[in-house]
């Protein structure tokens, strides 16, 4: 194996895994270390627990042998965490809660560990945290990573296509037995602010209501979608629903609930509210699954196996190319950079209006 | 294709399907159809939505074109309801609901249609009721059915590796992003009174506790269990929840609700429950995923198929013998058969200090 | 369910699905009828078996309720065939085999049933007919079908992502049996021309050889990569090749056979002619699988679903349209439409030293 | 956790996988070594590559730890070979090739490591091991593996649920395929004495044709099979084929090769030898798919994991109970010991007038 030749002093980079975890996470890892090893002689150490591996000095070495039949395999072998933003640390003093920015310390402790350069793969808010860094002069780039596919800066994430296949699986489940019995199910899927998945796998499976947070909905216009069908025979109807789709009136399905232990908003039973009103509405049986966590788990996909290692790829070399301050995305069939700071700025919601509700609609599909 | 010599007097028989659908009933129509034509020459009638479908005369004629692609897949093609008992058959006399028997005139609607015998697939209630049809003189021979596998008469019953296949795949996508993330993961499954799906797929997909109804649990020693994997460097844990599972206390986990549709008891939400408790005593995060009819759906393993073309084919047999009231069965490595008299009288519950309850324990496994 | 204010004068369409099967062909011939009923209120008509169908009259009125539940499954309910070309119709005179032009008849044909324009579904070779009508003055629309992805025209094709999860699967489940057992494993796939698949699959399943139409190799680099892998203490490898994967020396691997049976091409047992070299080079033991038509077959993934849907229902909109003589295509992430014209003159190969191929060389894969 | 009281002198066990790979092999490990740690508080060694590493003293020790994760994992931790029989050792004398009787060593290397008692892994070949070391007086219990379900002493083993599985999705997807394209689908299977294999997965998939070496074939009756069935319109057929399939002639397909690297007998070849005969006798075109090692690869069945994990934890319990030279079997229900003895000395094949054949053939299955 040849190494390619650079001009960059960069010798050893840190990678890390930041916010829930995505099946893919691990393919941008192996990439990464292989890729940094192979490609340009580098050296690799990977944070534990996100951002707080950098704080608290916690890493391994990372070598090819350590990375070796990872990529067929969900969640992440440096694990990972919502918490522990080194510009805004949770401490307690004198039993009270508060704050502190250890941004400096992290920045001290990548120093004495002879880091370079960071490979940051999170979220908006890991990537927040990542551009923060790079303003402070860490030579940084950012590794989309968002199960709900809502960053804009990219056209897609890698965890998305196994998310929506996970989900889009248990609707073809659901599909036999709500034909045998004459059930209107249920399926809630993730989603708070943005409707992908619910999309998708509801056009995936043949769903015949999608609830989505970006198309406010009525119970009585999905009753009455149901109540159509079953004057045309069919005595079932699948519902997937959104976990943040919301009413036309403006009410919330469910009440957020701000959670202690920092995942902000946990929504969760809005699936079985629906399921009641819809019951009541249309007197027919109904069933509600809660994929919940499924969706983050498994084996992941080829797509984003595939999309995961390009991307880690793509990481290393802009490193060494000294493209600080970017992100890897996926513009059509490309894996480009853009900066850093124009990824973080925008959610990607879907379209109300756009050609995949309207190629649902025209399969359809009521939204309800 | 050479038929059978056989002494019956049989012509015609009449198949229907009852009770919740399970993978693998298309496989027993399929083999019950395509055994009687080819073996026996004898010509088939699928009733529509279980016993309904004699009381209605609602039926298909069934030849091999129409079982033809059938095998693969879930659900029923006959339909299939908890409601509609010809011996307790519910009708509104005056806007009074009240029950009628109705059993003499589905008798006369099989002698109308030509049929001279039924097999009848179905769970306890099912037959239940095949029995009483017996006992009235009509030649009935019955397939059991019962996806939590909780029927004494037989060993299996097709349908339960399906759901406790995916109830296995369940727990390894959860164990991927709980390891990743330090979270505690609750998978609630089917068995109301049973637990062979918690326990079977707590065992395969390697759950840390397993809760059934046969073993009462206390939130304090699922906890125990959690916090000695915590500090055994294990900061997640995956606990496997039948819908039936009972505190120790003899107190309900959650009210079990009478429905008015007909399905007896709705559980539901133990596993929420349960994971609110763990939550608050070992403070980590927890997550639910609740399966729901996701274990009825898809379509039925290698396993189920078989089993279920096994028992079709041994119905037909049984029918064409003459040995009227009797189940097929699997015993051991055989496909039997016993009286039905004996086969609905007895509930198959998990024994508690059993072999596999005990090889679960060997391996680490917590029943709470 | 209101209509669209169109004003096409198209009534009826005819829908046709030609050469090899691929998966999401049911998803499209779905979108086709749900759309163009739903949508515009037209008639539509399913032709049996490719072109044939439109030669010998042979046809379904095609309502929702034919393509209701066709969806998850793989084939296509219309039959097809790589036969039977209107413009080069195979005909037996006197004895010998010889080839008219019968597409007036065929056209005739389509008056007769009041068909007033197509939507033909199919690769290369049926879309290069399409075109012909087209020019004959039939309004039509095309949708791009090759499973092997080697069409320039549009990014994606439908099925490719099926048959690329196929033989990443094949490649995971050889991953444990090669590593357990110290063996070469070889994978054959499809790919005549183009090495998609095998270029896809293998980065997905993490194979250690890749072996494409587009990059010719040699035996010896081949071993020589398995060699250094066994003295890293890997003592396995899994080589994935492309059926029409080409020696450097020009040397065709195995001889193309022309086939009787109107399949131009049949290659085959390029895996266990390699699989035998690398034994006798390397010394350790190989096996061989050769997934063969696996990969068209089975339950198309999320991705080919709607993706499938897209392009039905953007044909149908085509046509109402009157942009007739185009394709549908997927151009990044939105589907759009390109001249027939244009889209059956070139073939999509993969770039040697394009982002994929370095991609898959920076993660450690050998081109061989 | 508390240790059951026991009066075994037994401190430290090893534990070996020999012969071919099977899925399941890591659920029996891990509860060989969870169970001897956690109920016995033994320590427990793993052997490298099965006999191999008791006569290379290459070993690792084996905690919960190493065994953590492992269970929904194809192959062994261990490795494992058909090589290096301690009792037939191969060795190069004067560049001459001989065998040597290595069996006092190997106890001398298991005394060294302070072994008391071994769990060996295995299939005939290594149970026949096994049994010559508890002659020896090694304190020794055996867990049947064998793929294929040939073992005559154990009702199921672990590794035949997973291998049908994949044999019958396979069989699932060659139908799309077949159907939409009208052409016979050969399956080549594993199963060179006996066609457990190919019988199950056949019924499984709904196969037309199964071929197997316990009921001889004739091309003649195969082509019939599938001229029958073209008369009545179904223009595909599925033929399925163990590998040992044998013609009634008493003529093999294909020449058994004497293989040198070990593997005593490799076949293969038979689907398409037979491919080329259906494609002359019926003109209709045959496709062929040879799964090969893909049987024996992936991640085991919850059916596989949970008979691996029974079976793991009786064998320990028989070591500890002092049953020497038995071996673990499923009978029935239950798991139960049988002497190493009687389990090694019969092959268990199809009875070819069985009740399973029966079956099949009632539900249209030609066995040529």
């Amino acid at each position: 194996m040849s190494l390619n030749k650079i001009n960059s002093n960069i010798k050893k980079i840190g990678v890390l895994t930041g916010g829930g975890d995505a099946p893919g996470l691990n393919a941008v890892i192996r990439a990464v270390v292989k890729s940094a090893i192979r490609q340009y002689g580098l050296e690799v150490v990977g944070f534990i627990n996100g951002f707080s591996g950098i704080i608290h000095k916690d890493y391994r070495e990372l070598t090819e042998a350590n990375v070796s039949g990872i990529l067929p395999r969900g969640g992440t072998i440096l694990g990972t965490t919502n918490r522990d933003n080194p510009f805004r640390y949770a401490v307690e003093i004198n039993g009270e809660k508060t704050f502190q920015d250890v941004s400096d310390q992290a920045i001290e402790n990548l120093k004495d560990l002879g880091i370079d350069a960071l490979a940051i793969i999170g979220g908006d808010g890991s990537l927040a945290i990542a551009y923060e860094f790079y303003k402070k002069g860490i030579p940084v780039v950012g590794i989309p990573k968002t199960i709900d596919n809502d960053l804009s800066a990219t056209d897609v994430t890698f965890g998305f296509d196994t998310a929506l296949t996970t989900a889009s699986e248990a609707i073809d489940k659901l599909h036999t037995t709500a034909e045998s019995h004459h059930r209107v199910m249920i399926l809630e899927v993730m989603g708070r602010y943005a409707g992908w998945i619910a999309l998708h796998a509801g056009i995936a499976g043949g769903a015949d209501v999608i609830l989505l947070p970006e198309k406010p909905f009525t119970i009585e216009r999905i009753c009455a979608k149901i109540q159509e069908r079953s004057n045309m025979g069919k005595k079932f109807s699948i519902v997937v629903v959104a976990e943040g789709a919301k009413l036309e009136s403006g009410e919330m399905v469910v009440q957020r609930m701000v959670h202690e232990s920092h995942d902000p908003v946990r929504l969760g039973g809005i699936g079985n509210r629906i399921g009641e009103d819809i019951e009541r509405c249309t007197g027919m049986e109904t069933r509600v699954t809660v994929l919940g966590h499924l969706q983050r788990g498994g084996s992941p996909t080829a797509y984003d196996r595939i999309l995961g290692t390009r991307f880690g790829v793509k990481a290393v070399e802009l490193l060494v190319d000294g493209k600080y301050g970017h992100m890897v995305a996926l513009k059509g069939a490309e894996v480009q950079e853009v900066t850093l700071d124009s990824a973080i700025s925008q959610l990607k919601q879907v379209d109300p209006h756009g050609e995949l509700v309207r190629a649902a609609e025209a399969v359809g599909v009521s939204f309800g």
